[in-house]
């Protein structure tokens, strides 16, 4: 049995939201994989702009070389920011998958255009570089967001995030036209189904993408297809030339 | 367990050509699920140009209706020119796989641009064009081709073909600086790990996509991630308006 | 005197839609230039979706092949989706003209940006992706719809469809910036300078590209001028491999 | 019958030259339109760059506003650059044609991707900020010169000049995927049709768009089906606000 | 101490204008730099279409030429719309500063995106294209504009044409998503400190960029780093071909 | 006198290359600026792949909180990879000029394609990204790289390594229609003004862009021209969220 590794970009990390995140990806019921999770331990207790997604990316791909190191044959990281994904990948040789690359790649193959609903407008503008450097082109139709942030969303409390989210949806879907949609932070945990019906119900045949999920079906199917990142592009970096920093050794009995 | 049909856009198929087909993605060894094969019955004996494509688009949108009735849960287009693939998806409700489709964005995730190899450069346009439908970006760097239609394939030999094909992989590497390539059609059967076992030789770590199986862990992700395509997107056409045709009827008791 | 034949991809057509369609282009007064009109005899009312397009395809790449027998000097594809319009180049060598890529590149040269207004919303996708395959870059500022297909066209009468035009023609103007409209479907049979004359006096001077008459003026200047689509982008396509289907002979007695 | 005036944005022009341009314009054969010719009587002997362009750009304007007070039905701008022409268009109300936005946008038509033949390099980038403006996307595949100027043509004799444009041709389509050339240049007088049938003999089926014909079959179907370029994009100049200039007066008596 | 000639593309400029003008380089408090000021003599009171841009191009060029020979080190166009500018770099070695460019530059790499608030609608066009030939890519999120023509501003007055910047520019913020403003007009004298602090006070921190001294200071990096245009890019025009012209000699004997 | 401070995103700088770093842009003669230099202590000996720049922005965005708090008024990132950039910028209120976004808009103003002459291989994509990000635009034709990497270049020694940009340069302007060159590596100190010459003495006129200097002369015209990034872009990050990490404190007495 495979095992595939959620690495959360975030200081720590409650039991219950821990619980609730393993949830989405243990629910795909394939038995021939199995999930585990970990934290950073420091850093930021959300990601919401660039000065926290680079303080995590490094964090991140340190991460994901314990997780070669303990025989994980794959990583997901827990954040729609995909911070350190691409230092990740050229650090390992098994498949690291972030969740925004991964859902805005299957949005685009399921209709014309997609948006992405999120918490805060500072997200807007990483998520449309990101899209320009994952070769999107012009399927993202629009970012939108509901203005709560992270850490706030429990204050909220489910029922007024998930109301705030279709009412972001539906401008998304009559304003902009978008015909699917990609909740945009990994921290809506449990949404994706309802917003999916409740559109459906309001008439707007419109699938949502859970990104969480949808990153745990890529590595399955990495895996299942032994598909790898290129390590041409992904060359592993010279950890040699490094000064004051210790790093998961490769040669650790561990493995 | 669940049926994934692979339609062939093809007037017929050799045993010998169905069985290898079908080994590329039997071996994927997700017991959850199982493929079939149908071939159209009348038509082109191989895809090379828009012709080709526009003459078997609507048989493969029929194909398509006749597996849903047959209660398949998804369907796969044989072809990397993705033929019928728009049409066949507003025609049924369950997901429809387009290999050129889906190998250009699983492409697309595994490093910074790809290259296409291919049969004749008829083809070369037509996978551009779909790269700009598709939303693909900057991500597809280059199409080359052997210059070998599919029905001379076997004429010149699989180790020949793979000589050609190995060839061009060179040149869009070095010369195109992708960094993964797709193998552009789904009759280079067997090819895939060959061809990327030879670039790694040469010291190129390029992973080389094979469309069909690629296409095939796609349907198996959606089907057990629940994603369909967007139905907004992709409205049901309207089957009465025709005159002189006779669709499967929706109202069989096949199902 | 060179003969033209506009194929209207539908099954049938009223007599008096024929004579209002033939009527669009015999008031170009060359009267070097004649026009004949074919519909296909079987298939779908109108043209709506992919699912339209990809059904006629074909048959009007063969209604073509028929017409270059006739000795016909161009042929018309009658309606703006231009279904089976590279499918038909690739058949025959004679000028195939769709008003849809016609209208486009004059009405790119008429302003900075031009609409589309068209019927039903499942065109817009489709619109936008031939602009993405024509090249036209940023030109199109927009579609805009009425909400009614086709056959419901006459349900609501001549002056309330051109009121709904007019409406969305304003919005084009005054919230996408377009300077230029298209009439977006062939079926708007002498609209154009009704409209084009209402959007003055409300002080909008913007052209209203007629699709029709257009492809009929390019068709004339491309006899004209001698200028033939490039075969070696539309290669002949191979018919001896096709299995069960009989098309048009090109060593029939009739030429 | 319509009259047509060809601007030749130049000082001068032999008579010689001046014969075989309208030569290239006359024999279209339309008989219900008619030409003439006029020169800028002061101003360079060649246009090769953005100062040549620049400097003509305001006297073609005038030349334009001169000609529809003379009752001329179009004008054409004698020069692949353009010059003037959106200066022209705000200017006057009858139609402007520049050969390098018509054949663009011509070529685009014929095929998936053209390239440009022309003289010098210094036309290269002029030639794609032009395609850039004009929104021919992907479409404009290569720009490639010959290496002389205009005012050197005559030096060289047509037969270099025609083996050149030929070996330049020949990169275009086998090292750029060109399926459609542009002849770069209207001084390229009487070249078209031999480089196209050079190519043909080649085994390249591949048109060669003569610009200033193509320009006049434009003026004559935007004339015949009463287009005009939009008073909305193009809009009238404030001459009145004009210091020591004497334009073009409207309301001159030679109307 | 090197002197920055400031090249007013209008016939003539009120003597406040003149010195409001001069105030806004003169204040930047680099004392190795003075700057100067020229007018054409003739030509439009204002520039508010292509016509007005192509009709004082030629002249600016000229001006530039004139500049150089007075020993000027670099010369700026005092005009959003960069009239005269690829002539004039062509015309001479020194650096030709464009604030229409310079602006769009500085203002693309302050935050994500940027518009420009300017006079009259016919201008919005005009700034998209350049952006386009600029290589402004995805930066320019809009043009609004005030509805005012250059030289009716007096006529408002100050106060009133503020209220109408910081009302369009609040709507390029808020509908827009710009994160920077341009003031897309030099005749904008005095505005932009008042605008951005407006802009504070109402909670978006948006810097507002004044196009003419980020042009000053532009020439002032460009002088001092010892960086020109690319004279590959803009190669010296002929100008012995010219006939008719009497350009300002460079042999003279002021330099 | 205004303090810019070069943070240097490597563990330590030998003092020669510290020296001839802070000679490239001491010599810029401003004497109203001055400069100085830090290093991260910890971390890479050069940066040449995304785990690197991943590794120091985090450091550097810390180093740029640091450089606030003792009163620079702006701050450079020593790396043509702009590690940190957008982070630094979020976290401080004061400019911080990325050398390789600040190069890449100023090559942009002087001709019309630039390309940028490298180490490695691995920064290639990296410059297409940030150029992509950046709005760039069609305005970086190329990334050639010499094969080498930063610590290795001393061992190459000057001569040589100014041979392989040299060779390179060349390929980009004869190959890549570039007219511009981009320096693409801050390590390359004292190449920039020989290699113009060079390229000059071979009879191309191109300008060299020298980034370190570039963007010392971009920050002092921020500084003059009281010019600060658009904090509704960037906004200040909330440390308050960060677990087990010291930032420095903004409320620190040294200020």
């Amino acid at each position: 049995m495979a095992l595939i590794r959620v690495i959360t970009p975030l200081c720590s990390m409650s039991d219950e939201m821990a619980k609730d995140t393993m949830n989405e990806v243990n629910c795909l019921s394939d038995i021939q994989f199995s999930f585990d999770n970990v934290v950073l331990g420091v850093g930021p207790a959300s990601i919401e702009n660039s000065f926290d997604e680079a303080y995590t990316a490094p964090l991140v791909a340190i991460k994901a070389m314990e997780a070669e190191q303990d025989g994980c044959q794959a990583v997901i990281i827990d954040c729609m920011g995909d911070p350190g994904m691409h230092a990740a990948r050229e650090a390992v040789s098994i498949p690291v998958i972030g969740p925004g690359e991964c859902a805005m790649h299957m949005a685009a193959t399921l209709g014309h255009q997609f948006s992405c609903v999120s918490i805060l407008d500072s997200v807007r503008p990483i998520f449309f570089d990101h899209a320009r450097i994952y070769g999107i082109g012009h399927k993202l139709a629009s970012v939108r967001t509901i203005g709560v942030g992270v850490t706030e969303l429990e204050k909220y409390g489910a029922e007024q995030i998930n109301a705030m989210l279709l009412e972001q949806s539906l401008k998304c879907i009559q304003e902009d036209h978008a015909d699917s949609i990609i909740l945009g932070c990994t921290g809506f945990v449990g949404v994706a189904e309802w917003l999916q019906q409740e559109l459906e119900k309001q008439g707007f045949a419109v699938p949502v993408i859970n990104p969480l999920p949808t990153a745990a079906l890529q590595a399955i199917a990495m895996i299942r297809g032994k598909i790898r990142h290129s390590k041409r592009a992904y060359k592993k970096p010279n950890l040699q030339k490094y000064e004051g920093v210790k790093f998961p050794s490769p040669d650790t009995t561990k493995r």
